[in-house]
């Protein structure tokens, strides 16, 4: 279950990314002074500030995936400093740099400009780490950093005309209320787009999430939302917005969130979102070790797949090494993930079940993920042992 | 920071709960087989067991501790086996045992009955459990086992006069409806108590928190509040209530929750929560160590307490070792937590921070928890190491 380096895993990441026809072309990375952003990777065990980010972190339980929104309190929460406590009545939102009219924007204007819901499938860039080996050190995930919400709020590009973004400007860096230190740089977090990505008309800035008001952990009062992306490109708490001239070299951009063979790699930068299924585990669990006991017979296996690179156009379910098409349900929207299912006929024994999608672009879900220094974009197959019993059984 | 075993220690939690006037006197236990409720406890590493357990149960980020009413999605949440998908139009709650007319209500007759809301403080009975030496195994909680809601529901105590409860009943078993395995046994998650306490005008079946129906995770359509009691006494997805004629010894009763020095001990049974207090971390945090950073110069030090025992009476904060007594709000209501807050004037180096509660019934936090077998009731001082600088030297 956990994926082993091997020389032939380490390119596949450039593979798929180059096989995704949305990839935009985009403005040349700057050079990169890669330090490492974090610990090195490891084959030791479980440390204690892998423990607490846990904690502190969501995870979306597996049997979420059975709404088609993840219902309040079950979308993955990931924060890198604390969840800051934002006044809305203060709040603006400042749009500057090189533009020819600055902009500092309220909760109200932002209200009262057009107004536009979709319903968008996120998950963090992170999710699978904790399954690679040798493990990268940062927030553990194993397979809950995903999420599904319907976010309202008003279209950027608009604002982007408005504001009177130079021709110079090459990218717009969205900074949030968030800070404190990473691998030792002290920072808000901020991250940055391609003004031809910004442009995109289902980029938001969102202020509700399933119809009220942002919670706290998701960026109250307002976030960027940018659809199909990864979530570090959603920047939460968002405070201000400028236009630069170069491309921006802050640390979650130019040092986290790429795809590095090694220290001494620039990486390419991640982007969207790889393809990936997720079964709900059918049967009950065990309390502490999780491993599941389904009754033998009729069962209907079901989840949810989702690509940032297109629709999904398969999803298939492997008994014991023997794959079959599941049953795929059209997306409810552009960016929100598809629904699956597949009938099986559970017989009495141990039984190892999984999933793979496909997608629009050509992609397909390796058996095991690419290894990276950072643990980014780790879509491997999730498999799942489970112990099948006569229906008698069960006491 | 993790209590180790001495031998003072050990008789602690007797100790505390003997002071707690809210203690009513219990039908005597069930003779207790007491097979050890998980594997034993360690000093080694974290297990995959464990980090897994902390990526599906979530705690309550420590800045939570800012909002009177834990937000949306912040209130921790501990799911013993899966979130059970339930339809609320099939659902019934069906009242039996030894009663004089068996009732099957549905939500709209429960909804139809007198509304009540409270806002209760809730903390996991494992809270602090991962800061233990040995370490017990199981849900690994740090200190963000808490939360604050507006729970609204109908009481409990009209229905047992219409279901007729027997003079011979001596407990309600209330029973759920997420099952699987716990220490190889298989179960539905059931709780009892005792007539008296299930008597109490405040226990409410409640079907909205916050206003809004249940999120699934946290007990929908009904589930049982049991307020000044830890959480395992709640049941979620509530299916049943039984009058019992004898004391119930389901495992969740007799074997898991329970005060044991070691395995030959039947233990105290787990009730009321203890005295406790949090600190909101003040500074920011290094994302992967959450060492925290502070400005020299003047900050409020805030946070709130509770206790199951009867109101605050008392928060002292600890600055280096030395106490002074913080400034106590009352509370929003007589389940609820406290709001405390403390002045400091930061001077630049290393300080050590700490807070402690006394309540009304006389218990005060031990700087070291009572450790016990299955780490319930860590109600030990939390302390937090902060570093403070010069504003100037902010980058």
């Amino acid at each position: 279950m956990r994926a082993k380096i091997t020389a032939q895993h380490r390119p596949h990441h450039a593979t798929q990314a180059a096989a995704a026809p949305e990839v935009r072309a985009a403005v040349p990375s700057p050079t990169v002074p890669s330090p490492l952003p974090g610990p090195a990777p490891t084959t030791g065990p479980i440390t204690w500030d892998e423990l607490h980010l846990a904690g502190r972190n969501h995870e979306a339980p597996l049997e979420s995936l059975r709404w088609p929104v993840s219902p309040p309190g079950l979308h993955y929460v990931l924060t890198h400093f604390d969840v800051p406590d934002v006044d809305p009545v203060a709040w603006r939102l400042r749009f500057g740099g090189v533009v020819s009219h600055a902009l500092a924007l309220t909760l109200s204007d932002l209200r009262r400009r057009p107004r536009r819901t979709l319903t968008v499938t996120l998950e963090c860039a992170g999710n699978g780490r904790s399954r690679l080996e040798p493990r990268p050190i940062s927030q553990p995930w194993d397979l809950g950093g995903f999420g599904t919400a319907e976010w309202t709020g008003t279209p950027l590009a608009p604002l982007l005309a408005e504001a009177g973004v130079e021709p110079e400007a090459v990218e717009l860096v969205f900074e949030g209320e968030d800070r404190g230190f990473q691998a030792g740089v002290e920072q808000r977090f901020a991250r940055s787009l391609s003004i031809a990505e910004a442009s995109a008309p289902d980029v938001l800035l969102a202020y509700e999430m399933n119809g009220a008001p942002l919670p706290p952990q998701h960026g109250f009062p307002v976030r960027l939302v940018v659809p199909g992306w990864y979530g570090m490109a959603s920047v939460k708490w968002l405070s201000s917005i400028e236009a630069v001239a170069e491309p921006f070299a802050g640390y979650q951009q130019a040092v986290a969130y790429r795809y590095q063979e090694d220290a001494d790699d620039g990486g390419a930068p991640v982007e969207r979102i790889r393809v990936r299924s997720l079964m709900v585990p059918p049967g009950v669990p065990d309390f502490l070790t999780r491993r599941r006991t389904v009754d033998a017979g009729p069962t209907m296996l079901r989840g949810r797949a989702w690509s940032g690179a297109g629709p999904v156009t398969k999803v298939e379910v492997g008994i014991d090494g023997v794959w079959a098409a599941a049953q795929l349900e059209p997306p409810v929207g552009p960016y929100a993930w598809q629904e699956w299912s597949c009938p099986w006929v559970a017989t009495r024994g141990a039984h190892r079940l999984a999933c793979r999608a496909h997608d629009a672009a050509g992609n397909v879900q390796p058996e095991e993920a690419p290894w990276n220094l950072q643990g980014m974009g780790n879509n491997g197959v999730q498999t799942l042992e489970v112990e099948v019993r006569d229906p008698g059984a069960a006491s």
